[in-house]
């Protein structure tokens, strides 16, 4: 908290310049006495292209999730427990919330300025209330003032798009857009609003990459009953493929022509339909778009939903899109039993390092076929780093493989057929005894989950206590939620569903939803252990069948050896070595297959051995 | 829902005089079409007293929570979940909500009427804004239209006052007040509006019998930082030993000064305090309070809180009062030893009913010290009857025990020294395969609870699941939540702590926290199990100590044996095993040492029967 935490060698002029654009009224009519800063981007993106890391310019801080906030006397940034400890280096320890922090340093009748594109309307919304209720307000300032101050800013990407075929998605964009509007139907609602970048590149079946490790592309959508608008820098339209996928000279039907607008006319645009709406008629927006087009809608006619009708229909995946996830896992596996057989060859030679450890995996990776790139930042960690849960290997921070410390590596892909993300730690000596007793309780609580059947309706949160009961029944525990939702060739992490103890509102598990299933321990200043999984719900049938509501379960989709070595077996019961040992035979047989299709012998090999059946 | 919903003998007449009410301008400026019915009373009360009982008057359901709404045209009920079963012998299955419902009835522009004191703020909120975002209104009927149909309504009781002493309560109520005012100074609240009757009695360590099962009294309190205001029927209050115990002739110190005022000058003694209040001024109220009272607070002083400081410092309860629950649970052991002991004795002769055993638990119950009354009605059913949750054997149900179905008796006492609530699923003749399956499956989910380390700050609601698992894995479950919390000599439900899965809201678990353990089955038309123990939250010690949080575990207070019988040891772990051998060790010489003080040997000799050890 506090000037401290800014990373001095950036920030002391660039503050200066943010201050003094505070009290510039060319950007508003009275000058202002805070600044929010939030990490996001117009489309409340995860990750975020270069020329929208404003927090990251402004503060130094590199972490995906965070928001600053610049005082007149004060700079503070505020982090998620996520990077709880990387924070610590740098932050003091006691964390109000940004309210109480802005409501303790500003002097009365402050004005608090925010860009209402990067701020989510129900951020807006407790933030305006809170500083109303203790005499402040915030402002909306169209200009964003870290772009005044930001003489280098990076342009917005606009990357070439690619079209994906009905034998990568199994729906055409143009059955996507009918289910939507047979959902808006059903809920009497004339306009469906589309702000978050996945969704309209599902909808559309079109891949860019304008954020990294995101095949994303920048664009809204604005759909009714009979229309459905693009807004897209359109220089990226002008490919026949691309104007032949979205029929955009020859629609087949009226009601699916496709009409496209430059991406920042969005706003006019969607005044435009506001203006002429019927007294009744409702558009739908997501409650955690952009403040900026929420407000463009009366409140009278918006209708506001914490997960659009795309982003559940997205969750569920198709017969094609599992089949193709089930193939990129495959892939990865492949990658990743090369890359353990090199490390195990390399590492006695002590060259190995955190980051060319990552950048092998990548290597490995990018051999494979539809390869497009990594689906996140590798998180490759040694020893005390793994105890850092979201690092990642710096020049500064990197440290080279050893036999003597446990190795956690968290990765993943984005293939053309399906988005990887799987956690394995391994040691390459000896661990010790508490290394493996962490391992294994870690372990059980990965298979309470993999292998629970729970009844169809269950929310993933439900669950979430199943992966910590071994780790809390001897005082251990992780700050981190057990599971997100997986996209298919899209967003690494995304809604509705997942397995957190963190929220209540996610959305009922369903077959056909994926999720990761990742526990983890983490010893301070010592290692770090995670074991992640890619997971399916699938439809499962017990001995009997309550209310006739039908059971699901977990289909692992990640296919990698779980280190034995790193096991204390004695802890397991029976069931958990019999899940230890299925999922090490299916592993044998199906990647197996693909490393000797792919004629990758060491790999092989390395598989063989490390899925010998426990006892 | 409908009409149809309604118990014919009663509701005609009284509908067709309560439709006449709705439309006499006597009670309001213009005619209402719509009146809303809670099944609460002024307090938000689960358990009401019969003059309360208005809801059940007008629609002759007896079941504890539920609304009713009459319309010109039509009547409807709306019941939670526990009444599923029972309801669904009356009420059609679809349940829209109440304000979709009236939404879907109501003619343009109507107005709705409630009773504001039997409506929570809370309620009223949500269901304004649904009714004004429709074209109606929700409008406030101070005189309640029910009471104006209801020639014979019973009097308000005012029954006699119990004081409590430190040897019961631990804390006096002086230091009660001064713990809370420690509060208000802490938040910078001046005021603090207690409605809850529990919270009242807790303060003032008394207690009443106003409401059938919770030893309250009618009343409310305002606690200022100087003042005391506690209002109560004033002749409740002349005996010495009252006036003595809350020094209200010879206060000690001016600031513990109580001012007494009749129940009814709350409203006004609240309007005079809030016009003289400072413009900084603020008063706790809970958002749950009435709608009446609440309003009368200006919203600028207004704070509202889910939970008081009254209700998290009474859920704590302090070691004289887990003394007091542990003796009020070996004398509650007692009584059911012997009532299990008799009824095996009598069951052959085919003469005991549900009715009669319950009246024999009571009457066994009553013998015991400090003995006050029933905790709640006694849950006690035989077969099928047992498949209805909340079940209450009536004449008209009545089924006789034998040696060929599955008994389940839910059941509970006031002593003075605590509160009890244990429910026991036995058979008396050879239960069926499936039966013990599903018994054990019930207990497995019971240990799982039971026997959780969880650490510090957990909320209840984690632990659910632990409690569902096994049932589950065999696609069984139960619609209910897992506990609730319970009183010490007070109400058996209480806030702010539970195990359920239906919220998120819950306070975390902390030591001296006491709760109900009560996974069940039930298969509808066939049979219910249920397994309850009340158990306290108790510090543990596991081999380690994560962020020296330190770790949580239960201890049974309830030491009633668990029927062997009804096991399929089987499909018990070792650990499973080892715990039940525990529990019925400490029955056995807990309960065994005081059926030997009060020389009741049948009974002592059932229970080392029961409770040897399993294999």
């Amino acid at each position: 908290m506090g000037d401290a935490a800014m990373s001095p060698k950036l920030t002391g002029e660039i503050l200066r310049q943010l201050r003094q654009a505070m009290r510039n009224c060319k950007y508003f009519s009275e000058p202002i006495q805070a600044y929010i800063i939030p990490s996001g981007d117009a489309h409340q993106s995860e990750y975020i292209a270069p020329c929208d890391c404003r927090r990251e310019y402004i503060s130094g801080f590199n972490g995906s999730a965070g928001t600053a906030i610049v005082t007149e006397q004060h700079a503070a940034m505020w982090t998620d427990g996520r990077y709880f400890l990387q924070a610590n280096h740098c932050l003091c320890n006691e964390t109000p919330s940004q309210e109480d922090w802005l409501i303790s340093v500003l002097p009365e009748n402050s004005k608090v300025g925010v860009d209402p594109w990067i701020i989510a309307a129900d951020q807006w919304k407790n933030m305006s209330k809170a500083l109303i209720s203790a005499g402040h307000c915030l402002v909306a300032v169209q200009h964003n003032l870290i772009d005044v101050v930001w003489p280098d800013r990076p342009e917005r990407p606009s990357t070439q798009l690619r079209t994906l075929g009905l034998e990568y998605t199994g729906t055409s964009w143009q059955d996507k857009v009918t289910m939507l509007r047979a959902k808006m139907t059903e809920r009497k609602i004339g306009w469906f609003v589309a702000t978050a970048l996945d969704e309209i590149a599902w909808l559309f079946n079109l891949r860019g990459a304008d954020i990294e490790y995101n095949p994303v592309f920048f664009a809204y959508a604005i759909v009714g009953m009979n229309t459905i608008r693009l807004f897209v820098d359109l220089k990226r339209l002008s490919h026949p493929v691309l104007r032949d996928h979205l029929q955009l000279d020859a629609p087949i039907k009226p009601e699916l022509s496709i009409q496209t607008f430059p991406y920042e006319s969005v706003y006019t645009e969607l005044q435009a339909i506001c203006a002429a709406l019927g007294p009744k008629d409702k558009v739908w927006i997501c409650d955690k778009a952009s403040c900026a087009l929420t407000q463009v809608i009366p409140k009278a006619h918006r209708t506001p939903i914490p997960y659009t009708p795309l982003c559940l229909a997205k969750a569920v995946k198709n017969a094609t899109e599992i089949q193709g996830m089930k193939m990129a896992h495959i892939k990865d596996a492949v990658a990743l039993c090369e890359l353990f057989a090199w490390l195990e060859k390399e590492i006695p030679k002590s060259t190995v390092t955190e980051i060319s450890a990552a950048d092998k995996a990548e290597e490995l990776r990018s051999q494979q076929k539809d390869f497009v790139g990594l689906s996140f930042p590798t998180i490759s960690s040694v020893g005390p780093n793994g105890a850092i849960i979201h690092y990642r290997p710096l020049p500064e921070t990197n440290r080279t493989l050893t036999l003597n410390e446990v190795y956690l590596i968290d990765s993943g892909a984005q293939y053309v057929d399906g988005t990887t993300d799987v956690t394995r730690t391994v040691h390459f000596g000896t661990p010790t005894a508490f290394e493996k007793e962490c391992f294994t309780y870690v372990l059980k609580g990965h298979i309470a989950v993999s292998a629970a059947v729970f009844p169809n309706g269950t929310k993933g949160h439900l669950l979430d206590s199943f992966a910590r009961a071994a780790l809390w029944e001897s005082g251990l525990d992780y700050l981190h939620g057990t599971g997100h939702g997986v996209g298919c060739f899209l967003n690494v992490h995304e809604g509705p569903c997942g397995i957190s103890y963190k929220t209540f509102a996610d959305e009922p598990l369903e077959a056909g939803m994926i999720v990761s299933d990742e526990p983890g321990y983490y010893e301070d200043g010592s290692f770090g252990i995670r074991l992640e999984n890619v997971v399916l719900v699938i439809p499962t049938k017990p001995k009997y069948n309550y209310r006739n509501r039908g059971s699901l379960t977990f289909e692992p989709l990640t296919l990698v050896p779980i280190q034995v070595k790193m096991m204390n077996t004695e802890l397991l019961t029976k069931k958990e070595r019999d899940w230890v040992n299925d999922y090490h035979r299916k592993c044998r047989e199906v990647v197996g297959a693909e490393l000797e299709r792919q004629g990758r012998k060491e790999a092989l090999e390395w598989l063989i051995r490390e899925t010998q059946p426990i006892v």
